[in-house]
């Protein structure tokens, strides 16, 4: 499909541009700069700096701007996979197909790596030391103090206490108990709608967008983050490991309650259709640029792994 | 001492607006905003705060602008405790008279109620949320969105895996090792140096430094970092636990190479002392308003606790 090959040259640049911000795996002390590699570039679908392209797409051409903010998201998409990994948390021995962090670097640097990425996400759209970067240029030329410091904002509030991380702390307490569909949708808005949320109203604010774009674009992210999880909770049910790259039926053994175990495979599909349907509904004003965004959804509504 | 209280005063400052910035511990899920508070007001003496407003108080009667930037260190700095203690890192049981977080919270709170804490000290310099906030007035009025974003810059730089987390990684590295003195001051300016360095280039910008007079006062924060390690080290073999609400004699048991472990405490006493005066002669172009500065360093040097 065409459109796909522009994504994996999107997602190529997204690889080249982390490469570039993360210290070298040379760069003294090295253990921790190799394991914030190692988490990095372990196979990431990179949907979440997708996803803010193609949102800043939809008000200029100059999406390249959204390029720190993009990868700045991947980096705390990937530390809070690390921290979830731990032996203390999920206690999760693979991801996507590889060791996790804290079976080859042990706890210590797993933790301190997570830590590393997440400020490095703050450090990277503020700091003088990435104005010369090529893949900053535009951001730093194109994109006011002020809208750096809203993007810098909705990412801490979505990777917040309020957000991300209290969908990590309500989805530990849940484990083993069975919660209802409130309840779960709650842990769900937080857990992955917040960061996907960020994704697309940073993308929105690099494009200057205005309040009712913003308003009708996180309509349209709420929507986008519910059908995420659902299919993730789907893709454990039905889902292909060698695919994956992890165990499936892990939410069984974890007795963790999913719109699945909830409403059954039967229903969430159902809903999952609902989902995909209305978030193209709320993006029918955004026609004119859309088609890759549309595309996008449609990949992350119906993606196998 | 007359000049103390204004510290008190000051201190008292800091507490009530990390209690405005913080979630409330009612708020939602609660179990993480008592875990992130527990440990911003476990009693810490809020010295990097103290160090950042007499540094903006070099230059401007408007400290009070610096106050959100303080806040953000000191939960920097609190976050970086509750990791450090963690078990599978320094594992202490008590900090400050206290149990450590994951004591009371358990591991998996603990590790988020840090990254929850350092998250927020991003969110609260960057979000539109924090306008209305009355400790947050004068910062927003008053410092320019570059300088903010200077600010935080600052703060990720010193406390990424290039400054504070390097050394917390060098640091259990060295367990157990004997280091070389120049290692040692290595590992003590990334562990200790950079939030302090921090505290004070923070101070400084807030407070719209030239350029000579950064790099003059980098110099001083230096020498402080130092001299705060020293202390510590010496404290270590020669405080009072009761003062302290520690215990003492714990970089032996760890087999941890300090200043005194490889000088001896008189060597390390001289070393205290010249550090101190040439802390104090770095000050000396910034006699006009560094009366508090001084006192401060002198404290620091000379503190018991």
């Amino acid at each position: 499909m065409d459109i796909k090959q522009t994504w994996v040259e999107k997602i190529k640049l997204v690889d080249r541009a982390l490469d570039s911000f993360l210290p070298k795996a040379e760069v003294y002390p090295q253990i921790i700069h190799e394991a914030m590699r190692y988490s990095v570039f372990a196979g990431g679908k990179r949907i979440r700096p997708l996803l803010m392209f193609f949102t800043t797409g939809l008000f200029t051409d100059q999406w390249q701007r959204a390029v720190p903010a993009a990868c700045a998201l991947e980096l705390i998409h990937t530390y809070s996979l690390i921290h979830d990994d731990l032996p203390a948390m999920d206690d999760d021995d693979y991801r996507r197909g590889k060791p996790t962090s804290h079976r080859v670097f042990g706890e210590a640097t797993a933790i301190l790596a997570g830590d590393g990425l997440l400020t490095l996400a703050f450090a990277l759209l503020s700091g003088k030391k990435y104005y010369n970067n090529a893949f900053s240029e535009a951001y730093f030329k194109e994109v006011s103090p002020e809208i750096s410091l809203h993007v810098i904002s909705e990412l801490a509030e979505a990777a917040g206490s309020l957000g991300m991380i209290a969908g990590q702390i309500l989805d530990l307490e849940a484990e083993g108990k069975t919660v209802d569909m409130e309840m779960l949708d709650d842990i769900n808005t937080r857990k992955t709608g917040a960061l996907i949320t960020a994704a697309i109203r940073c993308g929105a604010l690099l494009g200057e967008a205005q309040a009712e774009e913003l308003r009708q674009l996180s309509i349209y992210a709420s929507l986008l983050g519910k059908g995420f999880q659902v299919v993730d909770d789907l893709l454990d049910v039905e889902g292909d490991e060698n695919k994956m790259g992890k165990l499936t039926g892990m939410d069984k053994v974890r007795q963790k309650s999913t719109v699945v175990s909830l409403c059954g495979a039967d229903a969430a599909k159902k809903l999952r259709d609902n989902l995909y349907n209305n978030a193209l509904a709320a993006l029918d004003s955004f026609k004119e640029n859309g088609d890759e965004l549309s595309s996008l959804t449609r990949f992350i509504f119906y993606r196998d792994y």
